[in-house]
């Protein structure tokens, strides 16, 4: 079996084979540009891991693979116009480069082109592998809408915000492991495990995201410390703080980023020394930890030997252990 | 086999009888909105007589008709945004009703719907079935791209112009015959064939819709005669007109629409005096029934008995037949 390295280097070059057309010239540049912008190819790996636990053969699995990335990849072009966004992965975006409206005609080409990937898969899987794919899809937009409905509400609770995250981030990581374990020849009971699998690391990763962005460093972050809280963004450590804190902090929770007499710096400040003060920290991280030896544990009752989980754990320790 | 009357009404029994789901609103609520729309149905009508051709049985094409339906609806809604458009139909459009964001998003939803529905088909014709949607759709929006490019082009060929009607308007019509004559059991074959055949009638049908906007009544059009010449769109009788004219009447159909000294009734009048002086009136109509003609011709040469062609005959010429 293929080290996660040389999976993804498998994986890299299935994609640059990929020859997508070239005209008309706006519509398909924007494709391939953004599916360029490298990334951790997180679902695609997932999906390939899974594959490889239960077959030594992980050819039949490339375009399911493809296809999850370049839905990711379209997810993120669409996510970029509604927010606005400049800059995604150190690079302008289609919406700053193009325009919007190219932005939303070459998004909406990327979803076909997902879907032209998805078919290549075994046909004789294709119903099952749509039914996965097609509910995941739908879900991961259920999540972007309510991610937007949160910016106009004041409060968002703990558990609407966790239904939230899945939505948006933990579901396109379980289709990807399940439809993974599917090709690879797994029963349906070990895909449903592996889907949970991945839910909890896509959950334990998305919170790790919230608490690298208050309490990270630069560089395992990738960007700059604090833009979460000067946006004033709801985060599981914004909402368990709210959940937790008297009216009086609750206003600061509220008005820091807005306030216009702080710099920036004295505002991340503020709110970072309300979430040490309310314990936020911590209980982000043993929230982290929870998910992450829950996905591991139901690892150990899939219905293969342990070693063949080995190259997963490995994955799941490599996202989650950026602070260990 | 019911009148087209009754598969009409079997069709929106059939639509009314889906539910959506209901949460979150604002993902949803606009998809229901832009469904129920009304319209012509003209692609789900094509793909249920197409399978009635072959079959006493629609009822196994009546989720890819949602489909095609669920799709063309999807392709409008995303147009609106980029063209900035208020009114479809004399209903607000989505991006006016609720913003641009939710239009892309419930757009994109739409389209996972879309797929949703066309995995309900029989499962051993899914593959092939897929196969013809997922060019289709990708084809759709290569046409739309053309359009918008079309816009920044100071001469458009008439050969470009039908190139990008084709992918815009017809490509969607044959998919649609040939996946309806497909679920209904056609050859190879006749698929081909009434693909060709929605094609011809595509493209009649469009060149129709351009000649109305000058020449038509504001009944037969449902809106204000002579709105492609106020907006300067590429329309088949501009780029006919554009490639007969002289330099010193290119520069009046180019500026026209421009000239703040003329009314829009001045305007509108001038395009037409010069649209007759280049028999481009007389040549579109020619054309329309070149196509319309080659459709029925097409319809002739099916494997089928005669009789049974009769319903998409009738369909055929009362789209075709507005002005007869």
């Amino acid at each position: 079996m293929p080290t996660n390295e040389q999976l993804l280097s498998i994986f890299e070059n299935h994609l640059a084979q990929l020859e997508p057309p070239v005209e008309p010239e706006r519509l398909y540049a924007p494709l391939v540009y953004s599916m360029s912008g490298g990334g951790k190819r997180l679902r695609p790996m997932l999906l390939l891991l899974a594959c490889g636990a239960y077959s030594d053969d992980i050819r039949p699995a490339l375009p399911a693979a493809t296809a999850v990335e370049v839905f990711h990849n379209f997810t993120l072009l669409h996510d970029d116009i509604m927010d606005n966004a400049s800059v995604r992965r150190g690079k302008p975006t289609v919406c700053a480069k193009w325009g919007s409206n190219v932005a939303i005609l070459s998004g909406d080409a990327m979803l076909i082109c997902a879907y032209r990937m998805l078919r290549r898969s075994p046909e004789e899987l294709l119903p099952r592998i749509l039914d996965i794919f097609n509910k995941m899809a739908a879900e991961v937009c259920e999540g972007q809408q309510y991610d937007m409905d949160f910016e106009s509400r004041t409060r968002v609770s703990v558990v609407d915000y966790m239904r939230m995250i899945e939505l948006k981030t933990s579901v396109l990581l379980a289709g990807s492991a399940s439809i993974g374990a599917l090709i690879g020849g797994a029963s349906d009971d070990d895909c449903r495990k592996l889907s949970r699998f991945a839910g909890e690391l896509g959950l334990a990763f998305q919170l790790q995201d919230d608490l690298l962005d208050s309490f990270g460093t630069e560089k395992e972050l990738g960007k700059r410390i604090g833009g979460d809280i000067l946006e004033g963004k709801q985060t599981y450590l914004m909402v368990t703080a709210m959940s937790r804190a008297d009216e009086s902090v609750r206003d600061i929770l509220r008005h820091t980023h807005r306030d216009t007499s702080l710099t920036d710096d004295e505002k991340i400040a503020r709110i970072k020394a309300v979430y040490e003060q309310l314990d936020v920290k911590r209980l982000t991280e043993q929230q982290i930890s929870v998910r992450f030896e829950r996905a591991l544990g139901i690892l150990d009752t899939l219905d293969i030997p342990r070693e063949r989980t080995i190259h997963l754990r490995e994955f799941a320790s490599s996202l989650i252990g950026r602070r260990k």
